[in-house]
Parts: structure tokens; C-alpha cells; sequence
């Protein structure tokens, strides 16, 4: 069997959360969120984030959170910003807007919004003599890491932030990959900072180590009324909610959720410079994905010994790939890609 | 701890679904429905209906696969017809209406559409001069077994059928529950009758002894056009589809389904029976739900060994009480009771 | 040409409006509802009404009227309480159900919603233990006059009121033909008292002698935050909104309004004792909806000499017909019913 | 009073069509387009385009139009492309998202859309692996003429037809202003040939000399099954559709559409001449709406003496400016203007 660097959820769970689901398993408790390991969860990842008075809610997957808490915060009227390259805008077969809330899109500077385009953006909006026949923009969505691996850093976010504020915005940062942005060399702020500094945000369970489960943080008790309604109206509740709980309580038990995204950037680091030290040209990156750029003839080559994902032609004879490493990722794997390269 | 009878969705999962969740969890496999044990319970699903050209798809929870099917087979100016009681009019948050349906009531005897009623509130429909100011018709909705445990017998699902045959409305089978039904001494067909007589069915994970899951059957591969876009949309594709896909195909091996089903049925009528020799008066029912009339009084002494929900009032000293069994249901746990009572 | 009581919405408009539409054509004004006339119109409702602080909407049609206002005031998880017979739950083509609201029926007593029934479905509601998967009651939605022609007594009125004050429910009074109820001799209160005992609430001027649309009244300043932009959204901004200006300036210029609406109920009472004097039998109503049996020969006889409408068949020999008024009935067409008679 | 040229819709109706409104006010008619002037214009509006088979449905605006016409024609996964400057995606107020549907961009070239752009998009779409998690395109949008006053040639909509049919997707031609565009000296086709090369498109009246109304148009008797049921659901149906039916009746007589489109870009031709020689520069535009550059200086000079719309910014001290034409300007508007100049 090939070593996979497909994705990061091609892989199963991480063992000591499996083993969690094996010791719970007997165990009768309450459901749809009440259970007792979902309360226990929610503790602990509050005291990861600092956020003692955080509303915390475990959902299924990436889309659907996303959708729910968009959603969820917005208006009718209402639009989300977000970058051309947005997860919700390309990738998610137009969930936002099928609760009914436009995608605005902005330029994506590899994968990240800038908050000067930003605020000019809104400037121009707000000076527009036809805001009554326009969306009324509610929220800024941002991803942390991005989908292309970059990492905003502190003075980032803060600039975004502020122009949030001083717009009436929402700042929601999608963290479907949030470990492996932490993790990161380049980012300079923790979770305590992260929660401090947007209105909702979500640690992704799916892509770090679990079978399936985003953590929802409102930082500041500051879920809409009625958020359970919502969750349950867009089909994200989970009846054996032991499932997301015993899960998360797994990840924010002596650290797992940190070990696990620590692993994967020491193997894409380790990966990276196999790459670049076999003569290949990489997209900056100091997240889980890595981005490679191979000749059409180079990528068949290489397909034939370890699999991973093509992103996109660069030209007639090229291809931009992608290689992601995950908890599940061994110095074995990477053993073959340097063969095989 | 006391003994739990609150619900077939409080317990963890079976232990041999949990056994192939860790066996299968090291191999790296494709996402998004497309990993092998998918594959593989697909066809053992196939195999189980008699249906070799069954469309089958994987969700994660009843509201959600309710919710996906109706609005991906309807068109939006459609509604669904459903009974009163119907979980989808009841207990969905308001899934159904959040994508435009209206549901449309019928009234429920004991949980169950009767067909006559459906055909002459469609024959009152089509003669209304009005129609083009009506919600459509497009689709009819049942629960096997029903929300108040009862099931239809194969007579009574052929004259739906038929009705919506001549109406030219789907019939769908909502069958959260669907092992408890097929195992309950009053039904009189088996699961590839079952999908011969309807458009649309799932059977269900979540509440027979999954963590999560629903497999949702389009028997004659008549899944709607774009399906899986249609299932993303609604936030319901699972990146690690392995979590639903290895559940499954450990369910349909070697029968497993059926046996949890039959253990929990086989438990229930013990319960029913221990009710009955105690002189409590008990709502019809052959599945693993079992509705108890109990006076205030004896109800709350009836809290203090075993855990049970109460159903609704009857009146002002007496409350009609759910006891549910399920795969985990043990002679032990019907033990407890009995010292109860 | 035969006589037609059909609906009070087959006949063109008031004369007096026509010709108003004639005189201020050439006159170029600003758009969207900021045209000189529909400020006119603005102020002399809140004049009409007593309601200095009012907001003002104009609209064009009932079911555009009843789906903005119910979108706009509602949260998307929350439903609107209406009667089985409300026009929203059965007239209106799932328009509120298309964006995403659930319709919750309360019994219709001829027509009209009894305050103890919705206060005992309140109670009921709220003690449920599973609140969170169920549409939260958000308004109650009456029709006044009722669909059936009954009016609301002041009392009445007060009561669902109460009701909705003691759960924080909106109360929506849809008044698209508002002026009939009004002119009712049956009505024990004025358009001041009503613009006090509700929410919002609309004027019908369609039914009421325009060519079309509706005044949406939130008479404490209470519309919805950026409310023009819902209504836009629902596609019901008028770009040339001088025409529903000037119609609404004209309806409130000398009680116009109010002089249609009396002229069709004097007229529908004359009917009224045409018929009974003829021997038929009428459902109770002291509005310009007058609802006849008929038995199905007799039905036929009267349709060859006049035009009315049949609306529920009573027995296999019986029907249930409807006779309707407006500002275009005449003594003339009072005559020619009589003859045929 | 200053002498207008805000926009096409600050006027009243044409006096041909208030006088038709006037001499069928005194008769009853049948309602919900069922009316004998409906069926009339109809009738005449399928012998202007040449379309004997045409399905024609009377709305009361562009938005409203829009908005029921993509939702009913597209499968609630689909979206709709437009370009970057397209009306659905600038100034309806997210009508188009509130029924579930993506509006897709392209860029614009003059308001227009490029055949050859929209083909290479369709090609990297259907090559993308990653289908299922998109938004599939199902119709394309185009506006004619553009929000920027620019008319499609014959060519360019064969081009871009002809890519809609390889890639199945629906050609949808707003004609809010369709009689100026096909008026226009550089059009180089007129309504039949339209009607044959698209699936939908609409024949406006608000802007065009109506006081309201849109005529819908599916050329081959394609509208989609139940439309009256799709439009009635987006509080789109007329109770009293004489109002539309009248209108559209009385400018399908004796080529009134046709004559006032004239006018208007006579009238435009007239105020371009004028703006040229005194020096000003003017965007590209044979259609009724100029676009002027002017200082801010000259613009607040101008606005002293006649009435006109800022359009955007352009530099810190211009501002492009827009000037509308319309059945009402007369050689003395022009005369105010070219006194203003």
C-alpha cells in the first residue's frame, strides 16, 4: 500500500482517543449535548482558551459549522466578507447561501484577507447611495491557517479586528485546521490571544486527530439566543453527542490536541526540506499542506510511489500538488517520499 | 448509577462496531464517501434489500438525513405530507421549513398515516380551483416504526403506496428506528419488500447501535440528480466517511443489525410484561419503545431506582412515561426494574 | 355582462384614485418610496391611526406584505402562530415556509384564534423538556377581517394581546381588508385602537379600492432594523413607488378609505336580506364577504344570471358559495341579483 | 421645478397607457392574470417576438423578476453566473441568495460578458476534481442592455448562447430596459431573433414607460412546470392583474413599447451632442443612460439647474455622473440642460 499524504482526514483517529471511545463506551449518559464528557470537554477548552464564560458547542463537520454559525450571527439581510480563496465560497456547494446569506468576496493574498482592502472596501460601501438595494455586510470570515497554509500573524488579525469593530462587524475565524496554525513557526500568538480577538471561532477536530467534530467558542458567552434551535434546524445536532465529547475531552487532555498538530509540522518541516533539497520548487508554507510545483511528467513519476492531491495546472506542463502531513504521519512515511524522490 | 431506560441514543456503540473502528483505524483510505468500507457496505446493504441497483449514501443524524432527502427530491415549491405527530413536524427545529417546505398534516392514529384520510384530503386538493395559491404536494412521509412505536403492516404501506402512486407523490420512509420495526412481531414483511414499496428510506445507525449514522436508500438508483452536492450543501458530507462507512458495513455483517435490533425487542416485551404483572396500564406497542401511564406519585417514586423520560401529561396526577431498550438493554437492567416496581 | 360578485379585487379602482394617478403623472419624482406622494400618504396614516411615531411601508400585495413582514420581524429558527384557516397557511403557496419559517395552527373558530387555546399551546410548549428541537414561537398572526368575514371583538383582541405580552410574542393583525372589518357593525373599536393593540400591521388597499398594494404600519417606530432592505430582498420594492403613493394619499384623503369600505358593507347587507329573504341560508358575517348555501341545481340556475364564486362543497347536493362586495357594487347589481333570485 | 434626469423611473406612465387604465376601470375582470387584458397582451406580446408557443407571466419588478425566474428555473444546488457588474449581484439585496442561489462572477467588460471568458471558466469548473463541493452553474445572466448603458451584439450573444448549450446551462436576458437596447443605433437584431436566442428573458415595463411591470417571457412554451405556484410563493402574483394586463396591452398596441423607446434614445443622442460640444467626456453609451465626467465643481454648478445621479467616484475631485432619458424628456429638458451647460 502507497504512503498517503492525500489530506489530513484520510487517516482514522488518533489511538488515545479511540481508546477514550473504547473505556466510555459502557457507560449510559444523557445526549444531544448533555452528556457528561461534552461538559467536561467544554471545561477543559475553556481553560485552553482562557474563556471561562465561553459558550462552546460540538458540531459535526467544517461545512456544516460554518454554515450554523453564519447562520446563526447574521441577519437575513445580511452578507459574510471573505476572501476569494474562502472555504465557504469555493469549497462548501453553496451552503452559506443556501441559508440565504451572500458570500462578499475580497482579494486573497495567498489565502489571506488584508485589512486595508478591507476597510476600503467598506468605506466604499458605506458611501454608496444605495445601501437600501444592497447586502448589508455582517460579518468577516476568516481561516486560520488559510486554505493554501498560510498563517496570519498577531498584528494581522488585530488590524482586521479593529477595522470589525469599528465597522459593526463580526470577526469568525475558521479554525478547521486550527491546531496545525498554532503549531506553527510563524504564528505568534496562542489560543488565549486567538479567543480574545474575534467573536466566534471554531477548533477543528476532523482534520487534528478525531473521527469527525469542530468545537464551536463563543468567547464570551456570546452565542445567539437559542443557538441549540439552530444547530438543530441546520441538522448538527448530534443525538450520541458522547461522540464529539469523549473526542474533545480526549484532545484537550494533557495536551493531545497540541501534540498532535506538533507532529504534523515537524514531518511537513522535515517534508519540506526533502522537497527542497531534491531540486523542488515549494509555495511558502509553514503549516500542515505544502505545496509543490512538479512537471506533469515529474507528478506521474512520483504518483506511482505516494499518493497526494493535485491543486491545480500552472501551466500546459505543470502542476501545483499538494502533500499534507496529519497525526498519522511517521518518519516511515517520509522514509518513502525521499526514496521516491 | 442507576439503570437507564431513557433512550436507544444514550449508550455508546456496539462492541463489534467499536472493535472495527479500531481494527480498520490505522489504514489511510479515500474521503468523502469514497473509502472502501463504504464501498463495501454498500454492497452489503445492496445484498441486505435485494436491491442491486440501490443508490446509498451515508449521514450522519435522522434531522439531517430528513432534511437532505426532502429538499433534494423536492422541488421547492413542493411540500411533504406528514402526521401530526410526525418527527419532522414535531421535533426538527423547523429543518423541513428551513429549506421552504411546507409540511403538510395529516391527522396520526396511534403514530400512522391512514391512506383513505390521504387520499381524500388529495382528491379535496385537486379539486380546489385555488391550487396555484397552494403548496404542492410532492412527497409523503411515514416513520417505520412510527414516534409512538407502532408499526404499518404491509397492507397498510401498499395502500400509501398506491395513493401516492396515483397522486404521483414520493413515498418516503423515515426509518431512524427501522431494526426495531422489522424485528417487532407484528411487522409482516422484510427489508427488501420494504424498499421495493417506497421511494426513498434510510435505515437507521444512530438509535440501533451506532455512534452516528444513517444510510439513506434510493432503491432503484433514482438518488436526485447531484446528490452529493446536495448533501454538502446541507452540511451533511462526512470528510472521515470511514466513521459512517466502517459502522455500517460492521452492521451488515454476519447480521449484526438484526441481532441488536432483536435483543432490544426481545428485552422490551420482557419490560412490557413486568409492567403488566405490576397492573400498569401500557400504550400499545411491539417495538423497543414502551409508553406507561403512571401516577405522579408513583412516577417520581419509579425516578429514584431507574432513569426514564416522561412523554406527556395525561392529566393533572398522571404522566404518560417512555421505557426504552436497546442493544445494551441487559437481563440485568430488567432486573433492576422489577425490584423497582 | 353578467353581475359579478366574485371578489372585491375583479374591478379596477376607485375613480377618485384613477384620477389622482391622472394628475400627478406628469410630475417627476424621487423613487423607492421616497416620492413626495408616498410622504403624504406617510403622514396622514399616522394621522388616521393616531400613531405620530409610525413606520410605513408600502407594499404591493398581501402574500409579499405577510412574507416580508413575518420574515423580517421573525429570527429564522423562530414560527408564526396562525389558524388552520389563516390565508398564510393555506392560500399563499408556502411563501412564508420559502424563507424558512414554520407555520404552527391553532383551531379556527369561524375564522378567528381563541385566546385560551393559543395560551394553553403556550403553556404547553414551554413545559416540554425538549424545547430545543421544536420552532420557537416568535408572533401570532390574525386576519382581520378573518378569511371566513367574521371580525375580532376589541375584547378579543386584548386577550390574544395579553397573551403574546405574557410569552413576548409579536401580534401581526393582516388587514388586507382591513377597511371592511372596520365598517362592520359588529366592530367595537377604530384604526387608533387597533394601531395600540398590535405589532404591525398592514392596510389592505388592493382589496380596498387601489389597483394595488398594502400600508405596512409598525406603529411605535418599531420596524425591523434596515427593514427596506428586507423588503428589497423579497423583491418587493416598487421602483415607481409613486403608485402605490399616490394611491395610499388618495385613499386617506376625506376618508375615502373609509367611505369604500362602508359602501360595500351597506351593500353586502342588502345582499345579505336579499338572500334571507329568498329563503337561503347564510353563514353568520357583517362584512362584504357574504358565504350562501346552495344547493348544486339552484347554483346552477344563479350562475347563469350572476357571477360569484363557490367555495367549499357543504354535502354531495350542497355547496357553500361566496358573494363579495367592494366599492364597485352598485344598486344596480343589488337589482340584478334580486331578479335572478 | 428643476428639469430631471435621475433615472427612467421618476416619471409616471406613458398617457397611452394611463388612458387605457382609465377606460377599462368600469369593468369586472377575472384576477391572477386570468383577465381578459392579460390574455390580450399576451397575445400580442407573442406576434412581437414572433413566438406563438411563448409561456408569458406578468411580474410587477426587475427583482422581483429575477428573483422567480433563477429560482424557478434552477435546481436549488445550482447558481447563476453574472458579471461582476450584473444587477443580481450588485443591487438586489441579496434576492438572489435569500432562495439558496450562488451568483458566480465573471469579470465585466463594459457591463458585458465575454463569451470566450465564461468558456474558459465552465472548463477549469468541469475539470476541477473537487465538483462535488461546488456550486453547480446551471444558468447564465446577462442584462440587456448592461447596467452601464452598452447593448450585446448579435454575435456576442450567439457566442455566449452557444456556450450555454455545450455546458447546459440556461441564457437568462434581463430586459429592465430591453426597448432601449434593442432601439439602440449599434443593436444589430430585435425581438424575435432575442426570443429565439435564450431560454427566458423579460420585457420591462417599469422602466419603459409602465407605472409597474415585467413581462416574462419562455419562448418555446419552457417555463418551468407549476410557475404560477413558483411566482405566487415569491409574493410575485398580481390579485388585480389588470393592472399589468392593461399596461403591457396598451404597449404591445400599435408599437408603443417600440416608439417610446425611441423617444427616449433620441433624446439621449440629443444630450450626448450637447454634452460633447461643451467639452465634456462621456463613457461609450447608445442607450437611454449617459455616463458623464464631471469635476466635482462642474457637478454641484449642474446640479443647481438640473437633476442627475452620481454614479462613482473616479478620482478625488471627478465623479462620473449619469443622465437618463425617458418617455417623459422633452426637447425643453433638453433646452434646461443645454441652458445648464
Amino acid at each position: 500500500m502507497k504512503t498517503s499524504f492525500e489530506s489530513d482526514y484520510n487517516n482514522g483517529a488518533h489511538p488515545l482517543i479511540l481508546q477514550r471511545l473504547m473505556e466510555t463506551n459502557g457507560e449510559a449518559s444523557a445526549s444531544y449535548g448533555f452528556d457528561k464528557w461534552s461538559e467536561s470537554a467544554r471545561q477543559k477548552i475553556k481553560a485552553a482558551c482562557s474563556c471561562p464564560e465561553a459558550d462552546i458547542f460540538f458540531l459535526v463537520g467544517g461545512t456544516q459549522a460554518n454554515a450554523t454559525i453564519i447562520d446563526g450571527m447574521l441577519q437575513t439581510y445580511e452578507g459574510v466578507i471573505a476572501t476569494q480563496t474562502g472555504h465557504i465560497n469555493v469549497h462548501e456547494s453553496g451552503a452559506i447561501e443556501a441559508s440565504g446569506h451572500k458570500v462578499i468576496t475580497l482579494p486573497s493574498h495567498d489565502g489571506k484577507m488584508n485589512a486595508a482592502e478591507l476597510e476600503t472596501w467598506l468605506k466604499g460601501f458605506h458611501a454608496d447611495p444605495t445601501l437600501e438595494h444592497m447586502v448589508i455586510p455582517g460579518m468577516v470570515y476568516i481561516t486560520f491557517p488559510t486554505e493554501l497554509g498560510s498563517v496570519y500573524s498577531a498584528k494581522e488579525i488585530e488590524a482586521i479586528l479593529s477595522v470589525c469593530r469599528r465597522y459593526d462587524l463580526y470577526l469568525f475565524i475558521d479554525g478547521a485546521r486550527l491546531g496545525y496554525g498554532l503549531a506553527s513557526s510563524e504564528c505568534d500568538f496562542d489560543l488565549p490571544w486567538l479567543a480574545q480577538h474575534c467573536d466566534v471561532f471554531y477548533i477543528g477536530g476532523t482534520k487534528v486527530g478525531a473521527l469527525c467534530g469542530e468545537a464551536v467558542v463563543f468567547p464570551r458567552a456570546n452565542a445567539p439566543r437559542h443557538f441549540m434551535n439552530i444547530v438543530k434546524r441546520h441538522g448538527a445536532l448530534l443525538a450520541k453527542s458522547r461522540l464529539a465529547g469523549v473526542q474533545f475531552d480526549a484532545l484537550f487532555t494533557d495536551g493531545l490536541y497540541f501534540n498532535i498538530a506538533k507532529n504534523a509540522i515537524d514531518k511537513a518541516m522535515q517534508m519540506r526540506r526533502l522537497f527542497i533539497n531534491a531540486g523542488f520548487i515549494l509555495r511558502s508554507s509553514s503549516t500542515n499542506q505544502q505545496f509543490v510545483e512538479l512537471s506533469n511528467t515529474r507528478m506521474k513519476e512520483l504518483m506511482e510511489h505516494v499518493l497526494f492531491e493535485t491543486w491545480e495546472p500552472i501551466d500546459e506542463s505543470h502542476t501545483l500538488c499538494r502533500f499534507v502531513t496529519s497525526w498519522a504521519t511517521t518518519e516511515e512515511d517520509l522514509e518513502a517520499l525521499k526514496q521516491a524522490l
